[in-house]
């Protein structure tokens, strides 16, 4: 399947003056570069451009996509003054399958566009996301506004009365859009909105809920601080322990933003993160009072920064799988390390055996915590009533050994970890045994 | 989708003469119950069958498929005597949308179905799947032959010439399958290959090729002995390890065998096989060489027995995640409870402190090399170059744990084990940072 962008026109409400609205950067990404890469992670690779205002710029910005591992057409639009349908209107010869319509400077979750796809279209239907909720960070003046009854398009507007959906300018369309796009044109309505208008008449345009997905209609230089916004809201987890939410999610937040200037890779990061655990078990080792503040200290802030390479990789588009797995078994080493150094410097210093054997029940729980976490996030996220419900995960154990060694109790930390880790493990098996489906 | 199972003939070819051929039990279940479970696994939930010869007997046997999960309802063909297209032909008042159509003595692999539902149909359409590769338990003489080309069935039959391909049995329908039959009942053909050459002339028969995947027709007892065959075959396992594939899987497979009469469950197998490791641990935390020698063959025995809940769990069709998972998460903890039973038996006899340190690392490489299987053995599948690597594994550790302790020689073993397991975990970390998608 093909996408369909378009970026011709001149985006005049933006302050800044004469800069192609495409091309503004957020987060070390122009706009539509965002477009661009949210639209591959649902597996398109063949680009439409249509472009106009200052296409030389955008041609030398993006390329022929190959740096993006994609496909790039530009189609240009010498009508870019016009109104947005005469830019599909230019892409009728060169599309005639069903296709992705986006705009340039909408920003949008991925996952709109995974559904969208598996959606069948009857004969000469075309979809339009929607969103009914209204999301907190909408210009409702300005928003295109949608009347939709029973899952189809009734009306299209500025202005309609009554209306109930905003429409997200994200589509997917059978080459019938280009038809109807026409007889706009000739009604005298070059707007895309005017093509809609007449598949809606016909019956032939359907509503897409993308329900609490996010989007974002970049049309002003408010709109831009609103994505800034609305794009660091979504690094937040419902995963997230009560230590990451309160405490080490808003200073890493702070931090990735210093980070991405850096250009530093989430992978980095997590290697960083895995040697400054590392550095921790190494002052544990050593086991005097003061060793342990540092290594305690050491500790929180790598439990902090664990959450940046996540972080970066989301907001460059750039997260992985396999970026995602080796930070989760750098952690585990780390995980081990460091209890293998706060065990080590007690024995060295106290010789007292009973912290073997807490050590590797803290060891033997904390893995199992980590090994049945995936499958009771799952659950987790499928089940409203959990969320209120306390998830003891890394970030909890990391910060109990911070305190534990502020508080020179290498032993009582351990065995508080051993318990809660191992009794987390047994309440996990018990629990999905009755949800797992 | 529904899915229609014929299941009205007599079965004549069988010996045990007026048994009914959908009823007989393979491994503790009726081929109907087979078929069934299969089915459902794909996550259909409506059957019709087509029932006639010994009706009262399977609508008995089967209910209303409560006890299943499922709904079924019964079509009563009086023409039973006759060929097998008749019975297709009653349900026709009942069907009036694409369906699957099976036969009640036909076993298969689930993935087919979950493949075949994904085909989307033309108009008219109908698809069969077909075997192109002869799998080895296959009566040739006595197969439905059919010819291929372009992926369109062009001639089904007992004697087709240069046949291409084998009909499984295995149908997704949509109701013209109903009119193919009329034309081909009125031109004297009752079978339901009649219909599907109907189909096959007026270019509307898909053939849908189902490569390795098994599936056999049971038409005689010695085609039953060949299904029992083939399913034992299906549970050895292309990520079985080296000492899996050798020595535990042919005793496990023997054991299940036994164990399948007992009406053990899969979870109750995990369970045991956990208490033995725990007995195991028991043996080495007193260390001396006599029960070291018991220890080791406990946990031989429960590595082989370890086998056993998912082999059951397979023949019994009763595959559930939860008892994977279930499973996987006691494996974890009699690991570290064997290891930690060995250290502290080492350690309570030699007053040796290395034993701790060494004991760690196995723990902590033991659990990574289990934290990244999943994620390796993804890989391992999809590159077929990588079938001649050894894995190490579960199994693998717990015959060195074995042989270590039948030769005394705990530190050195889990020395070995600390080092292949941790090395094992950081090559994987390499390899699939190029591998892993």
């Amino acid at each position: 399947m093909k996408a369909l962008i378009l970026a011709a026109g001149q985006g005049t409400r933006q302050k800044n003056n004469g800069a192609t609205k495409p091309l503004i950067h957020l987060f070390g990404l122009s706009l539509i570069e965002r477009v661009i890469l949210t639209v591959k992670r649902s597996g398109i690779k063949e680009f439409q451009i249509v472009v106009g205002y200052n296409h030389e710029k955008i041609r030398e910005h993006l390329g022929n996509g190959l740096k993006f591992g994609i496909e790039i057409d530009y189609i240009f639009n010498d009508e870019w003054k016009g109104d947005n349908g005469l830019s599909v209107l230019k892409a009728r010869s060169f599309i005639h399958e069903p296709f992705i319509l986006l705009m340039a400077d909408h920003l949008f979750d991925d996952k709109i566009l995974s559904e969208l796809r598996e959606i069948t279209l009857e004969k000469d239907e075309c979809v339009l996301c929607v969103d009914r909720n209204r999301h907190k960070y909408l210009d409702i003046e300005d928003a295109t506004k949608v009347i939709i009854e029973n899952g189809m398009i009734k009306d299209i507007g500025k202005q309609p009365n009554h209306y109930n959906g905003i429409d997200t300018g994200i589509f997917l369309c059978t080459p019938s859009i280009f038809d109807a796009l026409e007889e706009s044109v000739c009604n005298g309505n070059e707007s895309l909105s005017g093509g809609i208008r007449v598949l809606a008449k016909h019956g032939k345009m359907k509503a897409f809920d993308i329900y609490d997905k996010y989007w974002i209609d970049i049309d002003n230089d408010n709109a831009l601080k609103n994505a800034e916004s609305l794009l660091i809201e979504q690094l937040k987890k419902n995963t997230d322990g009560p230590i990451s939410k309160i405490f080490n999610r808003p200073i890493s937040i702070r931090i990735s933003k210093l980070l991405l200037k850096t250009g530093i890779t989430p992978n980095q990061i997590s290697l960083l993160t895995f040697i400054i655990g590392i550095f921790a078990s190494l002052f544990f080792y050593v086991g005097e009072y003061l060793y342990l503040v540092v290594g305690g200290i050491l500790v929180q802030v790598s439990s902090i920064i664990d959450g940046c390479d996540g972080e970066i990789a989301r907001l460059k588009l750039e997260e992985t799988k396999y970026g995602g797995w080796f930070d989760a078994v750098l952690d585990r080493y780390a995980d081990a390390l460091i209890i293998f150094g706060m065990v080590l410097g007690h024995w060295t210093l106290h010789n007292d055996i009973t912290i073997w054997t807490i050590g590797f029940m803290a060891l033997m729980g904390s893995f199992l915590n980590s090994y049945t976490a995936g499958k009771y996030d799952a659950m987790f996220r499928k089940n409203i009533k959990d969320v209120n419900r306390i998830r003891i995960g890394r970030d909890v154990r990391l910060f109990l050994i911070f305190i534990g060694a502020l508080s020179n109790q290498i032993l009582i930390t351990l065995a508080i970890i051993a318990i809660i880790t191992n009794f987390e493990s047994i309440r996990r098996l018990i629990v999905l045994k009755h949800e797992y489906v």
